[in-house]
């Protein structure tokens, strides 16, 4: 593991399905994260206390997913000065578009870095995640042009076996 | 003045113009009132503290304004029990759509009383506040009876006026 | 029973299943509630009757549920000085906007306290008029108190459970 | 003058400067109507009024312009059996999908006949108004034609005219 | 059967289950109609022809349902002045925001009366062709007083099963 | 100039302003092209026509600009097997979101080619329909080839002065 | 099969079931094509390679499918100046609103012909490269002749069907 | 000046005014920062490069600003593993809705940081890069911290002006 831990926080335990994306790759990194409920309304005091001491906890960076007038990582971001990441959910009938604009729409000052809602989202949360701490970590940062270059690859497989599949036919 | 307090929240002092609508109607009905600049993302002990003490310090209704990602209300209602009313600002170009989805979409457990974008909606947060302190403030219901017969009577003075103009074409 | 009586209206009985929600929330605080089926479109008389005598028939607060054009909640408001609480349903294609902007965009002088859309919003809207009550109620208060510890205490537990869950894989 | 009679109400009088498209329509076609200021929320009692009279009192076709939770054209609906028109204002930040989202999606039972947001709709409205009353007025219904032709008739004149000034560069 | 006819066009057959709440509608009012497919945009001039013979083949309301970019009413009233009613349908994914908006913000001079997204709306359709016929129909206005009467008595019954229900736990 | 002629037709001439742009693009490459005002609904013959005739009329691609329930390119397509390129333009209160809707979600079958709102909407536009002719006219192609240069010149020329002038601050 | 080669590219495999409709249309016009996964994110530099040549090789419309912050008809569309046409996929949680307001909105210089979200979007994707290659072909413009017409066939054969079941009740 | 160095590009030079603020903030921490004009679309073999070359010529940190189908920062992202942030430009007139999803929706594999539309996230993109730095950066954390305590500062400061102004009247 490396020395940069990454927290995982999430509004409700019904967002785990979709946060574990996030600790999927950090693990994928073999960079160290915890995963915890905290809710911005329901705990707010829970959730101050963590973000006013993350940093001297030994944190690097904060992953927050939630849902509706997701708060959560504004309220985190509001507390303390380490890279904040957004995941808003899709868990009301609104679609996302609410989760989304109370995520991303930040004021000056208080930044969110926001992520798509859902599952993709959640695990490009990982990535930029890896791609902070990777800013101090030359192991990290030959891991994710690795980790591009098999990206790369699987798109090239895919076309392979599509190309396959269509001259079989 | 009434022995209700209420206190009007705004993200920034720009919130001025609209959110003084709310103070005016409080004044209409003679119910005490403070307004203060607080921001739940630039000073959210500050936020935190008054809403905790705000029951002890004699408020009984909490006004909030925001705008964009607008989390005041929400952070507010986390840490009180008093009832918490909301004010969606449109101070972004998304016309005001963030700021209400931030405020309305609050999930179980910790509501926040919604009202209208903008100018209508501070008025209206005012008049909501009096309404509420009027459950146990005959006076108040009177006065708010008195204030309902008046809107009616403008609409017909307008009326009136259109006719009279209408017919003087 | 307490004092103050709350009335759910609901513009269909296919909103009860959501509606239910609120009635719950004040069962659970011992607050007194009717439950009824009064359409603003398909029995207009039947709801400004009601909505005119709510005060006098010892209602104190009104929460208002429909979908669509939701114009329930603004037509009690329109008769009453009571404070109205509207939650808007997604029963609609337009996944609950049309509800929501219909039930929130109240023009000056007759405000309705707007929740989320759906059942957290139908939860909230009874936790609401419980908040209007206790502002007359040191008993409530006190409940509203516990209510707000214990939703801290249950974030806690499930963070618990999830940290147990996430050790022992 | 015909004999039907055509009311067209608005939720404010700052509506006018749009509703009066409406008016000058009917002018047009020598149909008689009156243009009324009448609020759903700020007077209710003379919306139910006025709509539950409007058959007996001659009206045949009622129009209504309202902005935001635009509730007008759904509450006369609901107190008469005549066609009623909603128009939608443009009258809030959040650019007309809230007036129309209101007028639009009434629950089955009670239509609203909603046109375009602003003044096409409120021009519009009058002559949706004129195709009505030319169900039972041979009369009407031929300056409709003609009323068709001549529109065409002008968009030839346009493109004439924009023919000439091509060229003419 | 009434002297009155009323088209119901459709731009597929997959619309059909939606439109034929308009037909079961007028058939309940006894009023006679048609039903058709009709595309704006696979079998134009079988639309212009049709909308254009609609007044002497003795249509007196025409009603179309469309989804997606709807152009079906907007087409079928540049080609009659008939009163046209437009029934936006949810058949893609944008939820029948691109119905709605492609049916109801007709320009200047060719009004479309829209009524809500699918199913209220067709029945509500059949039911404002009705209202419009009832203009020179005494006895369709009756049946329209009644069928409100019918909507209230509904309405009453349905809050009374509620009431037994509710006193029955 | 080219053997293939460009039409660009308009709902309205107060859309000239932006449709120009298309001209000016098509006389950039010296592509024969004509403007005409004709609008969908108040003259639907003169489309029709003019659509059903294009490519015998040496027509060979249509381009339509319009706005609200943005119908033309609709129309046009239905009329004609020639590509039909849609410009939504922003003149309603709703932002272009409806003529959006309106001119790209087509049913199956009749394809328009959607570009993007107003301005640079018309601009691309022509170019579009360049693309489209320069496939049968390798004079063409290579204009297009030389153009692409020097939009990346351009962009590559305002570098150097932003670079410019950042230095000499 | 013609001259002209058709590209279908698509961001992810996932994609293919409403992408082979595009494949399926330029089969019945004996277009030939080729159908290509390939991701303007996971694999920019086979997206731009890919279009930087495909004029040389033989290509003369390339259709593109993507969903979410859909680029890859954007990017493609940097690297050639053959035409480019681009199909939103609805694979997001909103509904597909992203897609196509990230395929359509392209900059003046560089236009995206953009077609309907999802399978009619598809579908018509292959008719409209159709459209384009017949501009030079005659033999292609005499087959979209005939399809229009099946198309207007399909619809009076529905249409038929329809009157004898509705006779038959 | 410190060692990781930010690129600012921006797809138009009539984006400077907003992305400027981005600089401005970089400035105050004496980040050191280079800003370009480099189109996604009409230079897109100048992104590439500039995104492939990015972390070997000393970038640590890319913001990019665009409008539209802001595709510029998902270009970036996809050719390199530095962190990416994407600024929403409110550009069109959709509004800004249409940047920020062709931002953020970005699929798994290829994050963007994505921020509020237009100038308050240009502004804090800067300030997400200053805390990415300072991931490795003890002198850049400190000067963090002091920021943040101003950002409170100046609410207290603004707090007392509004009491003062309030008091004098």
């Amino acid at each position: 593991m490396t020395a940069g831990k990454v927290a995982i926080l999430m509004g409700s335990d019904s967002d785990l399905e979709i946060m574990k994306e996030a600790a999927d790759v950090l693990n994928e990194f073999q960079v160290d994260c915890d995963i915890q409920v905290l809710s911005a309304h329901r705990s707010p005091e829970l959730v101050s206390e963590f973000a006013s001491k993350a940093r001297d906890n030994g944190y690097r960076v904060i992953i927050c997913g939630a849902g509706g007038a997701a708060h959560l990582a504004g309220v985190v971001a509001a507390h303390t000065t380490l890279p904040v990441i957004g995941v808003p959910m899709n868990s009301t009938p609104l679609g996302g578009f609410d989760s989304l604009l109370a995520t991303v729409q930040m004021p000056a000052g208080i930044p969110v870095a926001t992520v798509a809602v859902g599952k993709p989202g959640a695990r490009n949360a990982g990535i930029l995640a890896v791609q902070m701490l990777a800013l101090a970590d030359a192991g990290l940062a030959k891991k994710l042009s690795e980790f591009k270059s098999k990206l790369t690859e699987s798109v090239r497989e895919k076309n392979k076996k599509l190309q396959a599949q269509v001259k079989s036919r």
